[in-house]
Formats: C-alpha cells, sequence, structure tokens
C-alpha cells in the first residue's frame, strides 16, 4: 500500500482526488490538508465516512508518514508544498500549473540530489497523453494527416490547445508537407480549416459535447484514425492514480504525465 | 418482371447498370443501345455471357418491348432518348445530368399528358439522398449543425457539392443561427470551417478516402450523427434498380430520386 | 408565452424541468406541485431565485391558470394528476411510466371529448426518437443494417431496451432476411452478436461510456450510419420543451413522443 | 535510388508492386521475374510503358544487380527465392505467407551470417500495424476494451485474423479482467460479443465495407479508440515501399513489419 496525503482536497480536483484514493486497492489515504480547513477529521465533512485527519499546517502531515504528497493548490502554494515534499522525501504529484522555468529547473535538481520521484504535469488524462504520443508515432509513417477536434459551444478558442499541441509534435518528425490537391480551392472561406504546416485542423463547436478529438491519417487505400473522448472531470484521475503508483519508484521529478507511460 | 432496356451501356455507369440489371430478380434486361456499336449481341463482348441483342437505332428499341428505358447517354443525346421513350410508353430512368429548365418541363408536361411515369436524376445513391433527407427532418428540432465532408485529396472544390446540398436543405426548415459562442476566436484563421448561414461545413481531404459525409446534430446533452460513405461507384445502382421499380407504377416524370423514396 | 405547472418538481427529472422551465423564452412557470413539500414558494429552496409558488394540493394549481401540466410524478399519483389536468382542461406532459392500457385508453378518450391536448412519453430524447424513425426508414430500402449500442459498464442487461425497439421498427418495414454470408463460421460463440430476425446487434459495456447507439446498413458500394449520443439527463429536456409547445395545438392526448416529430 | 526486382510480378498482389516501384521516387526497377513469361520487356504488356527487362531465371536477375527481391511469388517458390536472394546478397522483401518455422529459422540465421537484412511480413498495411501496436500500449493502462470489427458480408469467419492477433497482442499486457458488469445479462445470445480472456469482439459483416477494426478502450471519464480502414489492396503498398527502404540497412532478415516501425 502507497500512503498518500492530499494538498488542497477541498477544491474540485482535490475532492475528486480524495474520492479516487479512497476507493483505489493500493493506495490509502493517510492524511488532507488545508490551511483554511475547520474540520479535524475528513468524516465531519458530508459525504464522507473515512477517518483520515484533517490537518492546517504541512509540518503535521509529516506525522502521518505518507509516501505521496498530491497537491492540487493554486500556484502561490504549490511551489513551496512541493519543495517541502522532497526535502521531507515524500515524492509530489502535483497537478497546479503556473510554475516557472527556474522552479521547475530548481525542483529537478534537488529532487535528484535526494533521489526523490516525482510528477508535475498540466494534464493528467492518460487517454490524451496516449493520443498524442500514437499522434506524433504515426505521423512519421503517414506525412497526410488532419485533426478534428470538438467541444462544447461555450469554448472560446478554436483550434484548442490540445489540438495544437498534438499538430505541434507531429510536426517535430513529420516533413513539412502541403496537403491537399495543389490546385484545391475553396467555395467558402475556411471550408479546408486552420494550417499548421501543412495539416489541416478542424473545430467543431456543438451543444451537448464535451472534449473529443480526432486524429486521422491517410494512406495509399488506407485510412488510421486515433480519438480521444473526455466526458468527465473525472478522467484525469485515472493519471493520479498511476503517477501515485510510479513516481514512488523514480529517483528524481518529471514534468510531463507522457515520461511516465 | 420488368423488362428494362439501356441505352449508352458502354459507358462506366452503364456498364455497371447493364451488370445491375443482368442480375437483378425482377428485372430483365431485353435490349441495349449504343450507336455506334459493331456488336448485334451482348454476348460477343468479352465479360459477358447473356443473349441481349445491342440496337444501333431507338426504333429498334421498340420491338424489344421495354416498360423502362434507363439512358446514361451523354447530355446531346438524352433529350432526345427520354421524349422519345415517353412518346413510345416507356418510363425513362436517366442519370445523364445537364437538362435545362425547359427541357425538364416540357418532359414533365408531356409525361403528364401521357400518364407516363419516369425519373430524371442527378444523384442515384439512395444513402446520400436519405442522409439529405434525414438531416432536413432533424434540423428542425436541432438548430446546431455541422457538416463533415471527407473526400481524396484529388478532390479540387471545399466543400463539396453534396455538403452545399445538404447545407441548403437544412436551411429552409432551420431559423438562421450563428452557431458556436458569440466570442469564439480563431487562434488560426479557418478553425472553424466555412460558414453557411451560421452553420459550420468543414472539408477533410486525404489519401485513401473516397467519398464520405457526416451532418452532425448537437443539443442539449446529446447529439445525432448521420453518416453516408460511398465506397465506390456501383454504390448508384441500388438508387436505379429501385427507380425501375417505381417509376413504372407512376404517372409523369419526377426530377430528382427524392421522390421515390 | 405558455404557462406551465410542474407536478414533482422535487425529483431528478422534474427540478430539471424546473431549470427547463425558468431558462426558455417561450415558456412560463406559473407554479409547481409537490404533496409534501414544506415551502409556499421556490424561492425558499437553494438554487432558486425565481418567484414561484409551491402547492401542496391539485386544486390550489388551478388559482394559477396553467396551460400545461407536465408531471414526473410517481406511477400511483400521476394517472389521478392527468385526468385531472385534462378535466379542468389543461394540457398534460406525462414523463411517468407505468399507465395500464386501459388507463391510456380513457385518457385518450376523454381528452378527444373535451379536445385537450397531451403527451404522455416513456422517451423524450428527441434526438433517440429521430434516430428510430430514420432507422426505420433507411430499412426500407437497406435491409442489411446492424445495431452497435455502447453503455457505461454497469448496465445489466444486453442488447439495451432501445436498440431492441429500434430493431422492431425496423423489422415492421424490412423484409426478413438472414445477414453475413450464409456459410459464416463464429471462431468464438458470440462474435456476431445477438440475432433479431437476421439483424445482429452488438452490445459494448466500457467505462466512460454513457449511453450510445449506431445504427448502421450497408448496401452495394455505399453504407449509411445513424448515431445518436446521450451523455446527460438534461437530454430529455429539448423533448419536454418541444411536447409543452405542441400540445397546447392538439385536440387529444398522444402517446409517444414520435407522434408530434 | 534503391534497385529493385519483383519475382510474381504478374499476380495481383506483385502487379500492384510494379505499379508502386514504378512511381516511387528513390526505388528504381531493374528487372521483374516470372518463368512463364513470354515477355522479354515489361513494356510489352498492356499497361506499361517502362523499359524493364523480364526474366524467366533467377540466375538472369543478378545482372541487373538489384538491392532490393520482392517476392509475391507462391509458397512453393518463395522459400528457394528467399534464399537465393540472401545468397547473392539481395535483401529480399517478402510477402509469400506459408514458410515453416525452420524455414524462418534458417533464413534468420543465414542472412545474419551473411549479414543481409531482409523482411518477410504476412501483412504490410502499416496502419494495421500500428493500430495492433498503439492497442497493446493502450491496454497497459486501460484494461476495459472491445473490438470491433467490420468486413465485408462475404467474409466466412468471424472474428477476424487481424482482431485476434490484436487481442492476443493485448493479452500479453493486460492483466486478465473480466469486462462488464458482473451480473450482466445477455436477453439474446451473442449481444455481449465474443469473449477473449475477459475482452469482448464484435463482428460487423455487412455489404458495401471493406476492411476495418476500430479497438475501443474506457476508463472513468474517458474514452481512447483507435481504428484502421482498409479501402483497398494498394493500402500494403506503403509497407512494402518502406519495407524496401528499411532492410537495405539490417544486417539480418526480421519476421513481421513491425519490427521495421
Amino acid at each position: 500500500m502507497i500512503k498518500v496525503t492530499i494538498a488542497g482536497f477541498k477544491g474540485k480536483m482535490g475532492s475528486t482526488a480524495v474520492n479516487m484514493v479512497l476507493k483505489h486497492a493500493e493506495l490509502e489515504l493517510v492524511s488532507v490538508l488545508d490551511p483554511f480547513a475547520k474540520e479535524t477529521n475528513l468524516n465531519e465533512l458530508s459525504g464522507y465516512e473515512a477517518d483520515v485527519p484533517v490537518f492546517r499546517s504541512k509540518e503535521e502531515v509529516l506525522t502521518t508518514k505518507p509516501d505521496v504528497w498530491i497537491d492540487f493548490t493554486i500556484p502561490s502554494v504549490a511551489y513551496e508544498n512541493t519543495s517541502f515534499a522532497i526535502e521531507h522525501r515524500i515524492a509530489p504529484v502535483v497537478g497546479t500549473t503556473g510554475f516557472t522555468e527556474e522552479q521547475l529547473a530548481e525542483l529537478k535538481k534537488r529532487s535528484g540530489e535526494l533521489k526523490i520521484g516525482g510528477l508535475i504535469a498540466p494534464n493528467f488524462a492518460v487517454g490524451a497523453v496516449l493520443m498524442m504520443q500514437f499522434a506524433k508515432k504515426a505521423a512519421e509513417y503517414f506525412p497526410d494527416v488532419e485533426i478534428i477536434e470538438l467541444h462544447h459551444d461555450n469554448k472560446l478558442d478554436a483550434p484548442s490547445g490540445t489540438a495544437l499541441k498534438t499538430a505541434e509534435m507531429m510536426a517535430e518528425v513529420r516533413d513539412a508537407k502541403k496537403q491537399g490537391h495543389p490546385e484545391e480551392e475553396e467555395l467558402i472561406e475556411g471550408a479546408r480549416g486552420a494550417d499548421f504546416e501543412g495539416m489541416k485542423i478542424h473545430s467543431v463547436r456543438l451543444p451537448g459535447l464535451i472534449a473529443h478529438q480526432q486524429v486521422q491519417f491517410g494512406g495509399i487505400g488506407e485510412g488510421l484514425t486515433i480519438r480521444h473522448d473526455s466526458y468527465d472531470r473525472s478522467s484525469f484521475m485515472t493519471g493520479v492514480a498511476l503517477a501515485c503508483q510510479k513516481v514512488v519508484a523514480l529517483d528524481q521529478l518529471v514534468y510531463g504525465l507522457e515520461n511516465l507511460l
């Protein structure tokens, strides 16, 4: 059993993490941390029955001897928490974003010196990370590729960040190539989508949709399609659980879930 | 059994029609017509075993008493052929395009006077016509809709003619509505596709693909998608067979396969 | 504006209906009904700001003069409520299931005498009803069809009720036909799915999925696919809203949302 | 430029290979081989303009100094051809199936001694091989997976060989797990598909379809889908071209295209 503490356990991500750890057969929730908590035990909060101490200070957490420190706090707190965890030989698993390059470098260096594993990741969706890895691999063999990303109609930006990151990753291995017929013509502007080094990206926005992406490759007489569907915030928890199990075997902090897959 | 003759039987469409009629349990091929044919029987041509007379003049065709006249000739010939068929009480099924409005009006009028059914259709793909009909029906209830059409990368124009026709049909019943978030922003131009009265159309072009279209509707908490895949020219033959069976019961020529579905 | 009252407004469906009516531009919520409610106004309940009277008796509801009576109560109450609404010339829109054949017949008869419209429907998902209607229509032309239905892995029965209903509807218009190659062989039992009059049904169960169904037709050289995705209970509300707007123009109660589409 | 000879150039696969090599910018067709050919040059055959010698004996082929020996002959000939190529320091790329374990072992051993690369592959579709590799990788993280394979309705066996191979590859890395709800019930036998170590396989057979496979993973709140569509025999040529370019850099014959990806 891996002993886990969770900082920021009252937020959306943190409370989802609490539920995940409580249900997970190989993880044990030994404590949770929130500097403003009024409760002293998780079972005082509605919806929880587990007997888990709630602490307001980092030092108290040490008494419960966690192996892993899950952190879904705010940027101003997360760096300090992560440093604290490393110094006390607790492997951090951090979903808070907003670390500076210098902070990341310092945390990697220090964790390496102490041989403590850890992970800071902007995205814990295992499926999304695999989709991007597979797309990069396939782009080595199929230079003709288009991305169709589909989201709910409250999304403001198009293409999505994931689509752009996928295109960047494919561009690293793909020979630059303008796709489609050289003389193709748009009867209505925009029909052929956004152009990213010759790859086309199409952004669909419809009510009902959540977050979906399809990377579609074409070759002579064949097609290869990789699709990720995200239905719910809880999708991130597969990655958090995986990280808890893997960081304890690492000897340095890494950035990005792809390093654990 | 419905007796069928085929004009233009040596062309791509015509020869596919010959094969379809020969195999069809309820159709009988009684003759074929080509003014430049050197053969006098179909079985002189490689690939055919059936004993079917080949004629070079329209008048000879009458001796085989067809019920239906399939016509896949060229525009300059098709009007004359269609008129001839109607006058001789043979129901025409015509896939040749390029009739003028006046020609269509005249053929409809004359067929009505003689109570002869018939069909002229630019598209015989039953699946494609059903897709458009279903899309029009769904657009009454779901004003949020995007079209994704996917074709081989030798196609020059985007969006495809079928996509534009589908959008036009939906626009007839759909309240004009600008889709997506009112403040949405394209980080790369074209990401949100072509705009047709607020509906978005995305054109994918990849090697390997043939001709595909997906009409995707979104509503609160749900999605409805209608997709047609055309893999092969032979797809048109389902519609030609259906037309042969239906025109004999009509009492006037109609334009568009949708009138028979 | 159509004036609406909602019986059973505290349940899952009822409270979703309250939110829908409050947001809808053409519907006005004039009262809500629950025999055990302790509140006298909706704004006493957390999450609501609207000033809407809460009643404990049907008779009080009449004082707010509703045009439509939405009912998401329990079977033992719903029949009495629906009768009451009809007698007082309020058009019922009822999502409660469990009416007997006799009750339905009586309600239809009485509503017809009074020229009051109404709807009782086991399923308010417009997209699902359209999918079934389209599938039935397509089955007239494409006898080769398979259903793939995909649900979360907590679902106990396979195939789903919707899949069976879809197959039944297609069987009404489709010539019975054993699909696949006559000599096809299952190397592992069950590969070819469940057989329903020659049509095959495949049930996929995976975590993450919600409720999805794909009806896939094949013809010579082409394919036609109709897919419905249900992401959320709120999907039913499109149908409830539509029903409120349509029943006021009917002169008899009908059973099944398909009668309004 | 890599010099290529093709044995079995008149067969379906062989003639497709001839066309591919003739068009490929980095491959040069120096000769073709068929023991029963009556022509002495490819340009005597209709459809070819290229000036390429046609040989009837293996020894003559050596005069054209090929780097790569493509072999799409019959099993009884392919082993001898492959041995001959290796002995003469020509890298074989062999699509003929039916080698025995002993023959494969012998060819690997001898090619290793001579430091000659080569490939024998039952399947040259790059997209299909990538699909299987990606599925295996994803199965490490998502134990819940179902395969839907879709083929034309002339296919006799279900599931397809590719589906079974994919399932075997996933079983190597996936913890055995019975999927779906433990108490799930089939209302019609076969609904939940074929069972392969707890994974479900569904075989769809419809006219119009060619050869398609979808591997669908489900996790908490997310889904990952990998799909391959094979539209045409020519799809194999991407793999043959790739093999010609890669085998010249190998120092031993390998079995299976996956070793080159």
